[in-house]
């Protein structure tokens, strides 16, 4: 498969190629972990970020926002990793579907609602409401998509996203520390993990303690969409491959769904970005190894020869993943004609389109 | 096709014989007009009838009802047509997609939120919000939902959902008067009337006078599920076959996606029960033609003989249909080797398992 750096088999990737009619579903949520000051680039503010998740979907449907002006930013004015998102979608042609597990704002999109409660901040160690609820509503959810598609990409928007996994994956026992990937250059790891910290003391909980509780794990550190996500993958990889598409977000929902047991995980991968898979702040291939998801799909995208100067700081370090940018991207470079640099293109003409008369505002 | 009364071409029905991965979308909302003394059945009580669109929905995921025991049920105790709606989709294996247009109520199952705002009483001559958005997110919604499924059984269920009907083919200009099937013996047909001609001068409006404008009839006297329903078949009947499962209340759809003038008529049709198309208070047959939708298939159940007093009033005109009681009953026959009296067996076992335990407690 041509520009997809693979590790593991890539029998899931085959069956990508094959799949006749694949859909991209795409979980948003927010937490008060996302307000925490420093921790996380994925929005122009602290008041900004409640309004990336939905920014995301409506640029995913509309091809721009509607509740900001254009796609969401990085304070610096880094667009939201959505603009590969599009490009790759509109490749691929893959039905869009948003499931909202729990946004403070909600999207103007048709949205399948699995939860209305954002999550609360990690530090409290009560993170997330209705974490079984949440779970048991994205079994239907999966259960009834995976009788119509026959293969589902599942991506994410969530702030702070890699603060929350870096808890659950702690919470169940992984070798995580300094591990999780992060939007911003060097990972933020001391603040991400004294974050962790302060969860844990609040929670009663330490490094191990809920390896046998996934659930409340998420309940007590996590975020409402590791909830949501872990339910949808659990009950349609019982009959069709799933991929999650993400970064190390995805490595703690993989783990939450193989200590449930209660998923086919010889039918999940990973999907991402090369700015993850090569971050060398961090192991997603590691992570997903102890995840039990040994199968990490990368599209292997460049930025760093783009005519637009806003998209280089991707090379740099920044942002890197997010909105199933990743696996999108690999699924269309599989199930197309179309090469990286082709779909960088096309991302370019999503920037131009979005972001630039955003810049001339 | 065994057991299936045909009005009209039978190419649709064998396009549901032969499609591969067909869905049931059921969309629910509820409006003030259901609180009008004496105009619905749809519940217990007025009161009652606010949990009518939620029961309905978590019976269909869950073999129960989780806002109120059992199912719901009319003031006398005849179970909602959800029992059908649930022994058909037991049998034809159909996934389930419930979408909230505007339910006070919301279910406890995993939906599609297309609004949030139930419908206002149609006396006020202003009875929709963003009816314009209701018609547009459904449309997108359809046009995703069409990349996976090949055919589309569109469902409803909302208390008083024939005055609304009766309402908005008024205001289009069709000869609908005394035509609208009702969940009561007779049709209540000179209430539904004169909360319609209410509804007309508080809007300032006449028979016709929006034959031009069918979504200002919906915003109008209509109600949320109308312009959800009219988005999600008028995209989706571009590429596939669509069966808008009800009786008359799905001839006002039908008209209002004709009007609208952006579908494919010839992928619509109506799918519903005997107990509608031989009502002899109304005249589906004829709106469906007016409606410019002249494909009419019902169900051929007979509850007349059933072991259960309790569904013997089906035959004497009560509750007749919702809930896609009658498309998914025709969909359950064109497709599995069923026929009519054994899907009447599945009903029964069903009545067993959810209506018996209420009589008793």
């Amino acid at each position: 498969m041509q520009d997809i750096l693979t590790y593991g088999d890539d029998r899931l990737l085959k069956e990508l190629k094959r799949a006749e009619k694949p859909a991209y579903v795409c979980t948003i949520a927010s937490s008060d972990t996302g307000a925490i000051e420093g921790i996380s680039i994925a929005g122009a503010s602290a008041e900004m970020r409640r309004y990336t998740p939905p920014a995301d979907m409506e640029a995913l449907f509309y091809g721009e926002a509607k509740c900001i002006p254009g796609v969401a930013a990085t304070p610096d004015g880094i667009p939201s990793p959505v603009i590969i998102a599009m490009a790759s979608l509109r490749a691929a042609g893959f039905p869009i579907f948003v499931v909202d597990a729990g946004s403070e704002v909600s999207p103007q999109t048709p949205y399948f609602r699995l939860g209305s409660t954002p999550g609360r901040s990690l530090v409290t160690g009560n993170a997330v409401e209705d974490v079984e609820g949440l779970f048991e509503r994205g079994q239907h959810l999966g259960h009834h998509l995976a009788k119509l598609a026959d293969y589902l990409v599942l991506g994410e928007s969530v702030p702070a996203g890699t603060t929350t996994a870096l808890a659950v994956m702690l919470a169940l026992g992984m070798d995580a520390e300094d591990k999780v990937s992060s939007s911003m250059i060097g990972g933020a790891h001391a603040l991400k993990y004294s974050t962790v910290l302060q969860g844990f003391g609040a929670a009663g909980i330490g490094k191990g303690t809920l390896a046998r509780d996934p659930l409340e794990a998420v309940r007590c550190v996590g975020d409402p969409m590791q909830a949501a996500v872990a339910g949808i993958a659990t009950a349609a990889s019982r009959s069709i491959p799933v991929m999650l598409a993400g970064g190390t977000q995805m490595a703690a929902v993989a783990a939450v769904i193989d200590r449930l047991g209660q998923a086919d995980m010889g039918n999940i991968c990973i999907g991402t970005t090369r700015w993850v898979r090569e971050d060398a702040d961090a192991d997603l291939v590691g992570l997903a190894e102890q995840a039990g998801c040994p199968r990490v799909y990368a599209a292997d995208l460049d930025f760093g020869e783009s005519r637009f100067q806003g998209l280089h700081p991707y090379e740099a370090g920044l942002v890197k993943e997010g909105v199933g940018a990743g696996g999108m991207a690999v699924a269309a470079l599989v199930r197309t004609e179309i090469t990286a640099a082709e779909l960088v293109a096309s991302v370019e003409d999503v920037y131009e389109a979005t972001v630039v008369p955003m810049l001339k505002s």
